[in-house]
């Protein structure tokens, strides 16, 4: 069964390219798929005239505006109602298509699809939830910059929330959900993050709390969810970025300085190949605006068609799975036994 | 002219060992230093039986009494006070050395050092300050976790220590800081550091503030000293650790997995052994409780001989650079200036 999924043709720094060569690369691999793109079409069509693959899957939606990186939320709220991106976004709620993928500005986008889609019954605030590669397997995260601040009854949504995405994006039956903090004894921390342990202890299913987790413990895979809040997460997305880039960059350099690098490099290069296949952020790429009435998924910024291609299949899959229908599911069981807890934990 | 260091003998994973060994690479390298080492004598003396350069250097002070790694803050400070740890503390208060180094328990260290230490004048709150590799130059950051929320005001002061701090270890003579945040635009953030960021921009000398800064500039090395508080700092440093012993770890496997792999690293050995040099975490391990009355560098609990002597170095380097009347001074001239501009930050 065909499955429509809108895209921002000119969200991303190599956008439009991107974004046209990476639905083509998703096209390929799951054929069912089918795009709305919003966009530019004296930029779009040159780019689609290279996929002869792609004539029958992209309807093209022709608009001049596009929000660029720099653009504030209320600005392009307020100015951006003909853009790319705010179009792809009223597609979902016109139930045109099932999700929408963009890598333009992320506070624009949060901001556009909060307005447009509303959240979820139940949930007070949506969160941005991402993948990443740890030792083990990979590990969600969630919020990764929404929500600069969150009170502990934020954060038990978040955990709701993290516990359907990972059964359906990461395929684990019962998702244990550790809490970022700066120590794993029960004292360790601020109220807000005491209060929500408190809470998720005693909560019912689908909540299996595993305790408080640090920043090594997610590396590690320690646990299947890391629940935090947007200005922790964000800052724990970006140093983990860096300093994985910074490797990338220096092992680079070691094999490219000197010949006997050079020489080392060819020799091994089967299994640093798979290495870098391992951690490459491209097959990490997708991240959800969980907690919205429909699935948006953004797509990092400075991506390229490999890496738009894989946050595409994140909303595939997304949508294949029923995420949304099951956060609302999930999160109406688990209200009823909240309210005391929160009660208990507040008192 | 001798420096006296003392050491807790009995602080670390691998306690009494590493703290010996430390002692004597630190000693070769730096002949002027003497230790008090405080400890149980019957595990020390035989670990300095195994350095006879040692014997005129350490000064060997008995106690049956360590701080276990579990042992909470409060803990510590009732029952610790024939410690090795508090021993070490009390020799600093009464002048008996200039600094005092351990690889023990962070929580009770901090503890026990601002109790019998005390801040210096205009201090309100002392902070832990580490320093970190970057693609360009070390980076100093703080709070790396001893204050877990922290308004405003304590960020400034965060800033002028780090600034001092920055100019006696890493031998910046105007550094430049960085406040970190989700975002580099003004709106981005919480209120906290966006009062900060108000409040530094309006500083005079020796504030150089250089804006708001995310986990990728500091792994850029963009600025000298990464501002921000102990529970953002503390998850940083170990998503930073997490990361970077995760790659080490998966470059060994990769090069240990197969014969190709091993023949290529025999190859690429000198450019990757200066690669592992570079980013060795023992060669910045030692992290300096800022803005106490007294030297206090807490090392890596799960370091060996070599990042412990590190540690002792960074204690003598902030000894001989006078650092802690550095601190008053500067603090005493920009508190001043700063009082006006703490009250228009905040009206």
């Amino acid at each position: 069964m065909s499955l429509r999924i809108a895209l921002d043709g000119m969200g991303g720094d190599a956008a439009p390219g991107i974004v046209v060569d990476g639905a083509a690369l998703a096209c390929e691999a799951d054929p069912e798929l089918r795009f709305l793109l919003f966009g530019d079409e004296g930029r779009l069509k040159p780019e689609l005239d290279k996929h002869p693959s792609l004539r029958r899957a992209v309807e093209l939606v022709h608009t001049p505006d596009a929000i660029g990186p720099e653009v504030k939320p209320s600005m392009a709220l307020r100015q951006g109602r003909n853009s790319s991106m705010r179009l792809a976004i009223d597609a979902v709620r016109d139930g045109r298509v099932a999700a929408a993928v963009s890598a333009g500005n992320t506070g624009a986008l949060m901001a556009i699809a909060k307005i447009v889609l509303r959240t979820l019954p139940g949930i007070d605030r949506p969160a941005i939830c991402g993948v990443f590669p740890s030792r083990s397997r990979p590990v969600a995260m969630l919020d990764l910059g929404a929500n600069v601040a969150c009170d502990a009854g934020t954060l038990v949504q978040f955990a709701v929330m993290g516990t359907v995405f990972a059964r359906a994006l990461l395929r684990r039956e019962t998702p244990v959900i550790g809490l970022l903090n700066v120590g794993t004894e029960d004292l360790k921390g601020d109220d807000v993050v005491r209060r929500a342990a408190a809470m998720l202890k005693q909560s019912p299913p689908p909540i299996r709390f595993g305790g408080f987790v640090e920043g090594t413990d997610i590396v590690d895979g320690a646990v299947d969810v890391v629940v935090t809040d947007g200005f922790t997460g964000n800052v724990a997305l970006k140093i983990a970025e860096g300093v994985a880039r910074l490797f990338r960059d220096s092992l680079k350099e070691a094999f490219t300085g000197t010949l006997r690098g050079k020489l080392g490099y060819l020799v091994a290069r089967p299994a640093l190949l798979r290495l870098r296949e391992r951690f490459d952020p491209r097959r990490h790429n997708g991240a959800m605006f969980l907690g919205l009435n429909g699935v948006v998924v953004k797509s990092h910024g400075g991506t390229d068609a490999l890496g738009f291609s894989n946050a595409i299949r994140v909303a595939a899959d997304l949508v294949r799975q029923d995420t949304n229908a099951r956060i609302t599911e999930e999160m109406g069981a688990f209200r009823h036994a909240l309210e005391p807890v929160q009660g208990a934990a507040a008192s």
